[in-house]
């Protein structure tokens, strides 16, 4: 069995869960102690990655390159990685500066049906002898084909690798063994799994992607994330171990690393009811804050909102939809 | 594909989320709104089941009796349920007392390798006429056949379903499959599984318990119960509808109910360290809080002390041992 390479972007997904305000003493922390364990790959950035901060999306507190630099100073066996959306990441203002920074890992990411995106920004990365991966984002809306086509044309590109994203929390384990079967049976590059945890499924979707072939798996201490959070890494960890499989990681390390996380990040994400719905509608997390206000605003059940704009299909950037969804639901009742 | 009955212990294994201490309001509002959500089955009680208030394992607020008044007078299509364990519970003192309240459910539970003591109470609640479950507790320290045998003399005294419970957190999801799969295959009753999420997964064992053939299925609201916790009810119902079961559940009003239980309990279980690492060691949550006590006063890890118990096989009761470990390994030191 091939060793499994955990990913770890406490650092990255779970800033969400500070609205993007790690300090630099976080950062420092963090970094160092996930190197002390023996973590493969640290991914670090604003919360929708590089270049994303600004008024619109949350600004963070430190520069891309400041909280770079910073884990960059503290890794030599764990890579350093980043989290890439082609739209807020420019390739000659943002990329090649996190190049220069010494990044190891571009994963260039973009909607599951939308991988043309990715294109330019995993050819640049490929062309300055880095390593790239392609990741298709909330995937549980498209078919193990349609992921399939879609992988095959970042393999083209030059990825080095293909993650899946749950990223609306929405999969059983089923579909990902399904899936992740898929692409590893038409691939020849590893596959990866990134779970959120909006039906509690995170740790056992994640397993379940292991046993179906998956070789990469993305999980944050304390589960720390954008809304009902990611696979909590130390859980996750422990469960591999327990079931036989071998991470490279130092579980009592790790154990120590997710008690400071916990007190850096303050609180733990809470599976609570708006999660749970919009993992069942399939709708990024993301949209439960943004939804919870407008249709208190228009005294419509949010949960119902939730519902609607799983029926529509939405995803991060359309939430404008949330207005028309709330107005069409206020004007039924 | 038969309906699944979920069975909700949150007023029973919850309590100890709350030392034992749930008031009068707590139990008339969680009772109402559970058979409003339309649960088929409530079990209520001390955390450690009928009879146990004691200073030993801690006493609780209400008696048996009050606990047992209140929820029977808001209940009317759900089934009221107990936890029995004999040793605990008398037959005449308790038993008969719980009986005579208007109990529906007696679930008579034993370590797993010692059906035989479920015998004369399983016998004692089929002779009242009331339904009796067999509860095989600490499941994971046995094996498919060694449970199967000690499930079979439990149907023999008259049980009329046999739960599983996996009461440290121990499982992988491929072992719940197969032991629910062989119980399946052998019995003529009903099985139902009883996870804790000392390792992430008691949401997806639940599910795998469900695809292997289990009929009941336990969850606690936000997941209140000993150490990390149970499967989170309103989680697990949300998975089952998403992936096509039915639970008779109104998932609104259950959601509303976790809400309100929230409230009530104030805290939810966290996932952290000594609770991971009891999972993997194979030991009882309640063992976490007298580990960690022990341990730091003979300066030692207590997660050694917890790997140690492990080795030992502990199962509640057998708390003297922890003293011993500590002194062991303090010495090893």
């Amino acid at each position: 069995m091939h060793p499994l390479i955990i990913s770890d972007p406490t650092l990255r997904d779970g800033s969400h869960a500070v609205k993007h305000q790690l300090t630099r003493e976080n950062l420092e922390l963090y970094s160092r102690m996930a190197e002390k364990a023996g973590m493969a790959v640290l991914e670090v950035g604003h919360g929708n990655g590089l270049g994303a901060s600004s008024l619109q999306l949350g600004e963070s507190l430190l520069s891309d390159a400041e909280m770079l630099s910073i884990c960059r100073n503290n890794l030599r066996r764990t890579r350093l990685s980043i989290h890439v959306i082609p739209g807020f990441a420019t390739i000659h203002r943002d990329l090649q500066a996190a190049l220069e920074l010494g990044v190891d890992i571009v994963r260039v990411a973009s909607h599951c049906t939308e991988a043309d995106l990715t294109k330019r920004h995993i050819e640049y990365v490929r062309g300055q002898n880095r390593t790239a991966y392609g990741v298709l984002m909330m995937s549980h809306m498209a078919s193990a084909e349609v992921l399939g086509s879609e992988a095959l044309k970042m393999q083209g590109y030059g990825a080095q690798a293909i993650i899946l994203m749950d990223s609306a929390g929405a999969y059983l384990p089923g579909d990902v063994t399904a899936k992740i079967q898929y692409l590893c049976s038409i691939l020849d590059i590893p596959v990866g799994f990134h779970a959120h945890n909006n039906l509690g499924l995170a740790i056992g979707n994640s397993l379940a992607a292991a046993e179906a072939g998956a070789t990469i798996l993305d999980g944050t201490a304390r589960g720390f994330g954008a809304g009902a959070g990611n696979a909590q890494l130390e859980a996750l960890v422990a469960a591999l171990h327990h079931s036989g499989r071998d991470t490279g990681i130092e579980l009592y390390a790790l154990l120590e690393l997710a008690e400071q996380a916990e007190i850096a990040f303050a609180k733990a994400p809470k599976l609570g009811s708006m999660s749970i719905v919009s993992g069942m509608a399939g709708v990024f997390s993301g949209f439960v804050k943004p939804v919870e206000r407008i249709a208190k605003e228009y005294c419509v059940d949010p949960k119902a909102v939730m519902v609607e704009l799983g029926r529509r299909k939405v995803v991060a950037g359309q939430e404008d939809l949330i207005l028309e969804a709330a107005l069409t639901l206020s004007q039924q009742a």
